[in-house]
């Protein structure tokens, strides 16, 4: 059987999958974190082959370290199953329940979303995750992850699906795609597929949204913008920044934007940029900044020009355009312009940002709320550093990812954005007729969500 | 300036009104109804002109009611209105806040999708209905209507822009497409345009959802089914059967597919066949289904045979294949099909149907439940006509359609369905490093949402 045939039994299924009562879904859970404990050393040993491939191909130390599955890694997935243990039931919450008439009583009830494929990087840990969180929302889902972990994948795949059709749920709960031609098959199925899911480097991002006609939740870009405003506290704004820029760099929700309040720009930069220097950070920044940076520190320029760490001065070829701020730079280096307001810091970010998650330093109430209702991103924060934007750290006990669109789920992707909803209506032989002709008419009472 | 143009400031005015208050926004309502009351007669004058033009063509009586905007329709409109007034706020309503640590409150905050463009049918009170919600909605919309309605069409769009404009929103919250031509330019505007709402012709919403990377919400396919269980009062079963294939028969949520429990076939059928023969309905089916038909009412058969009406019974080249349920006739007929249990209705509908809305009748509440629970659609109804498919059915207001899609809003979308969310983080210097290196710790503590 190809994937397509796999994904229509899957389809099939998903609708048993959809009404499993809660008690199944968390046994299901259970006997997954149990196997893996038990199983704990065939892991090992598989993850083992993985990372000597790794070597063998001579992968980057900070790669190394996202294949690695050990017993630090077992342990947090079991934490995070625990936690997903201890989280209500994310299906048949009733969000609406109205009387329309009398014995005539519509309910809106949160249902699974259905079938989801993930596509996800080399991290084995991000497999169990993801399984957990679609075993506990009731989704069925084919998994595609990285061919780097590949042993180890295989191995945790097994255990999980194992584990949670011995717990009572279908059999095609769960699938597996190991081959990267499958991908390719499955962004065809959108007959079978309700939502795909990518997660990985921008441009794998973006082939995946350009080649199906299934939904597609997650983000491409993350270009995230922290505007220190006239009335920041410096010594909340510099943490924040070396946090949000240098905390790790590699992620979607570190900061590539620094944007500086005209009237402080004198004061500020320069201690931004003596600290961002010290933490290894290139500046880029319009020529504005550039200017106001050469002038007091004409030394410190001079002698780490030479050493070839970052100095705090702006190079020449690094002087910036407006356009250049669409460029997400996923390393130590951080781009720098001026604003003359809250406003102007907004439509820069709505502009050349990518809705992810923006902050604004300031003391300033009336600034802060302004700055939170006109950017137009996923999280909007005011006097934090950017890094929060994860689902752990909000407390949805995992993610799936990170959402930029703008619809259904925005920003981290917990259990509340694996699910949909469906309309009951409950009647007692009532027709439209009567309505339409006057014979009845609605009286539109709520009643209470339990 | 071409679409492009104006849809690029209204994107940039977004925020503004994505920020604009409740008591604005109301204000604007307010105002377009006035207008419209005062301004009726020219309206009713240019509806008029469209209405010429129309008979000029010999169009349809049923399109032509639908062009029609008089009084009667003025006055459904302002009721629509003052139903939006006292709605409350959608924007801006808390649906989660949660103390992360001390000092760090996350609110997921509902905020207006933004640009919404919304391509309609010949119908001019579509037009103020779907102004309203995105006035209401804090939207910016783009509107195409038919050109059936082209000059009515126009003064409405004038009127309200004009009020709403005049009441202090901004200048392009709203924009008239009236060239067909534009269509296809506002499908390239995925970077400015953040949802489409096409309604009309299966074949039009198809067209537009194939030829646009910008997300659609709405239906092409309204293939709505009643399962007549083995438990079923046949006393609600057949008044329920008749409204939803004739109250309306061009709706979208008007029955095209009949199952029936095979326990009770024998008995049900006749009775049922007999029903919508007297009311005009002509039916389809499976062999088996004629077959039953074919038994006791020889006679009649044939005398009606002669005069061309339906008979109850279905002819040779009426009988149908499985695959044959895909159609969506949007006329009086009727296909039929037998099935043994509540769990093989469901399969039928969720691989035939369009996951639209779909009805048992059954007195049996595990029946019930099992086929709420098992049927994959926006709306599953026990006992009651599909036709309560509807944005006012509901209790919404208005509707700006209804979706089939899974994802976001799902069924009839008012209000609620024309909003997302965005995600407030207030910290006070708070960094994601002390966390990391366990300096601090969340303690995820939920506040009233209040």
């Amino acid at each position: 059987m190809g994937i397509r045939e796999h994904v229509q039994l899957m389809k099939q299924s998903s609708p048993q999958m959809a009404a499993s009562p809660l008690s199944l879904r968390d046994r299901a859970l259970q006997s997954v974190k149990e196997s893996l404990l038990q199983n704990k050393e065939a892991i090992f040993r598989a993850n083992e082959e993985d990372l000597c491939r790794a070597d063998a191909q001579q992968i980057a130390p900070a790669v190394r370290k996202r294949l690695k599955f050990d017993a630090h890694k077992l342990a947090d997935v079991c934490a995070g199953i625990d936690s997903l243990l201890s989280l209500p039931d994310p299906v048949g919450r009733v969000t609406l329940n109205r009387e329309l008439d009398a014995g005539l009583i519509l309910r809106r009830v949160t249902v699974p979303i259905g079938v989801i494929g993930i596509i996800f990087e080399a991290r084995p840990d991000a497999l169990v995750q993801i399984s957990c969180l679609c075993i506990k929302s009731g989704n069925c889902a084919v998994l595609k992850g990285g061919k780097e972990t590949a042993s180890t994948n295989k191995i945790l795949f097994d255990l999980i699906h194992q584990a949670a059709v011995s717990a009572g749920l279908p059999e095609s709960c769960l699938l597996q795609a190991s081959a990267h031609s499958e991908i390719d098959e499955l962004l065809e199925c959108d007959d079978c597929v309700d939502l795909l899911i990518p997660r990985g480097s921008n441009q794998f991002v973006r082939y995946i949204m350009e080649h199906t006609r299934i939904p597609v939740m997650g983000h491409s870009d993350g270009i995230c913008s922290i505007y220190v405003d006239e009335h920041a506290d410096f010594r909340k704004a510099i943490p924040i920044l070396i946090d949000a820029k240098t905390q790790y760099t590699a992620a979607c929700n570190a900061a590539e934007t620094l944007l500086v309040n005209r009237k402080i720009a004198p004061t500020f930069l320069p201690l931004a940029a003596k600290a961002l220097a010290e933490a290894g950070v290139r500046l880029r920044g319009t020529e504005e900044v550039a200017q106001i940076l050469r002038r007091p520190v004409k030394t410190l320029c001079d002698s780490s020009l030479s050493s070839g760490l970052p100095d705090g001065t702006i190079h020449s070829e690094d002087i910036l355009q407006d356009t250049d701020f669409h460029k997400e730079y996923l390393d130590l280096i951080l781009a720098v312009k001026l604003v003359d307001s809250v406003e102007e810091a907004a439509a820069h970010i709505n502009r050349y940002g990518s809705h992810h998650t923006d902050c604004i330093v300031t003391e300033d109430d009336a600034a802060g709320e302004k700055f939170m209702s006109l950017v137009d991103s996923a999280g909007v924060y005011r006097n934090c550093s950017t890094r929060f934007a994860d689902g752990f750290r909000y407390g949805f006990g995992a993610e799936v990812g990170i959402s930029t669109g703008k619809l259904h789920a925005r920003g981290p992707v917990g259990l509340d954005g694996l699910v949909t909803y469906k309309y009951r209506l409950y009647g007692s032989g009532q027709i439209v007729g009567d309505y339409a002709s006057g014979a009845k008419s609605f009286h539109f009472k709520d009643l209470p969500l339990s």
